[in-house]
């Protein structure tokens, strides 16, 4: 397989009169997007950032789109950021990756090793799964408690306050994760070919994801399916299965009821395993919770009953909804992680 | 995405001196591999069949390696077998493909104006998905009863004396094709990341898949999954989940359970919707069984527990396990399917 570098990104660097000043590039890569922001490096970190600049892309997780593609994702946000900036490399003194699909230690040193085949040794390289800087932004930058993520994927990620840590899930769709996006929507779409070739009951799954995809027979969804695998594209279907609920579908119902199960399973195995609840299971620990399957505010409400779900077994957990809508918060997010992997770092 | 047609591929028919008499090629193309057999066209259809050559080559289900891979090995396969049976393209008068992925008239289409492409129009083509071919190889040619195929993937198809048609499954891994040995496989490599995480119990399924695939921990499962997602790679845990379960492994054996309970209802809805087993479910239908997951011979006899499933509530059904392993009978699967399709077109 051919190494896209895209190393052509970084030629407009030599057009621009660049400003002065050091920064710091911010990148939170996920299943379904990616943002990189350019920050000062000397600054007060206050709520809300002074951004100098914010760029989106799409999917960076390796494991969903190749590690090709996520490379040149990732390089486009932080060229196109310190571009927007008015910066060059030489104006960066850190990068802080958090991404999606970090999940070994391998992982984690392939990525120091290309990034430092782009800044050059000076600069201090940061590179975590991107729930550290989820947990992070919900906690102000101090890396205690249990974050879980449900977007497109789902993971669960805790921090002792002395620095031990634990996951669950995680692991993509071959996998397990079922609570996640991609999990409820392709249980869906596995329920309408079930209930088209009489192995499973009757949904209106069927009616509302083929008008939903323009489809006009279930036995398209095959064909639609593996046109393009793309784990984002299939979690799409999400706010369809929460209506399709909502209208009071036993199917539909039954797969949100599982993935309610699923992702209170994965906050459960990481608490117990750190035991952030204390020994009586009573303490308080933040629980941070982030991602489009927590985030419904529907009447069929994922988050509320995955944290009910929780607060029966640990009833000390307090539930953290970092305000994700707000740009400069959104800001702060990676920056709070930086922070945190700083401290962790010396 | 640039199109692949493999034309050099035909390059060698010039360099050769080729016999004389039509040719028919027959294709049998799964999700793990792919089985091209050239014989005579003028022949009596008797077995074994005066099979001319045979190739072999990987997985031709587009669903699986995309469109432009899959028609490389169909191109390559039927290349071959014209050229070991020192044939050329104009001596061949009928194509009939049996394949995996073929689940609409839109696949059925595509592939007809490719094989066009290849062959002048004087060439009868036929396409079919490949459980037509292996139902056809247990009834020797006759297109009545039911084929349970699961092998990587999995799919029942039936037929009506009267030439009415119904599947279940073979929807691929997304779509929920559950005891498919890709399936199997899938679930537990995921039992191995749940007992790891803390979601689910402790396993032999562990150390045995970690054995088999030579890596340290768990969590380097995750890697070697998604380094290549070609279902017949993972469908190849199989006999180490089947191991595990011998071995008396709860988690294992509940895998195995579930796989019989969905390959069995997959027959049920077929024969069901079709009344197989006529009005009171006793009459007398044949059920071919094919594909790795329903041949272990072990004392874990998959395929026997999916027999006795099915045969509760349709005692009629006798169970036909044609003899894939000899290579005539296998090359006359592909012939079986031939005539079938013909006597169906005509």
């Amino acid at each position: 397989m051919q190494r896209h570098t895209g190393r052509d990104m970084w030629d407009a660097e030599e057009c621009q009169s660049p400003r002065m000043g050091s920064v710091i590039l911010g990148v939170d890569g996920g299943a379904s997007n990616t943002v990189c922001v350019c920050i000062p490096a000397a600054m007060p970190f206050n709520d809300p950032l002074p951004v100098l600049s914010r760029t989106v892309a799409g999917c960076s997780n390796h494991n969903s789109v190749g590690e090709d593609r996520a490379r040149e994702t990732l390089e486009r946000v932080m060229s196109q950021a310190l571009l927007k900036a008015r910066r060059r490399r030489s104006n960066v003194c850190a990068v802080c990756l958090a991404v999606a699909g970090v999940n070994h230690p391998i992982d984690q040193q392939r990525m120091l090793d290309w990034l430092r085949e782009i800044f050059p040794s000076h600069v201090k390289l940061f590179v975590e799964n991107d729930a550290v800087a989820a947990l992070a932004s919900g906690t102000m930058g101090k890396l205690h408690g249990c974050v879980l993520i449900a977007g497109t994927g789902t993971i669960a990620y805790g921090f002792t306050s002395d620095g031990r840590e634990a996951r669950a899930a995680g692991a993509g769709p071959v996998l397990g994760d079922w609570g996640s996006g991609y999990g409820i929507s392709a249980q869906a779409m596995t329920a309408v070919v079930r209930a088209y070739d009489g192995r499973g009951p009757e949904t209106v799954l069927t009616n509302n994801i083929l008008d939903f995809l323009g489809l006009a027979s279930p036995d398209e969804l095959i064909g639609w399916t593996y046109e393009d695998q793309s784990w984002a594209r299939i979690a799409d279907l999400l706010p369809v299965v929460v209506e399709s609920a909502e209208s009071g579908d036993e199917v539909a119902n039954k797969i949100l009821h599982n993935s309610v199960g699923e992702l209170a399973s994965s906050v459960k195995a990481v608490v117990q395993r750190l035991e952030l609840g204390g020994e009586d299971g009573k303490h308080p620990f933040p629980l941070v919770m982030v991602g489009k399957v927590l985030e419904a505010n529907k009447r069929w409400d994922i988050g509320k009953e995955v944290i009910d779900c929780v607060t029966k077994h640990y009833p000390g957990a307090y539930p953290i909804h970092p305000k994700e809508k707000i740009l400069l918060t959104r800001g702060s997010k990676i920056c709070a992680v930086y922070m945190a992997i700083c401290l962790k770092s010396t």
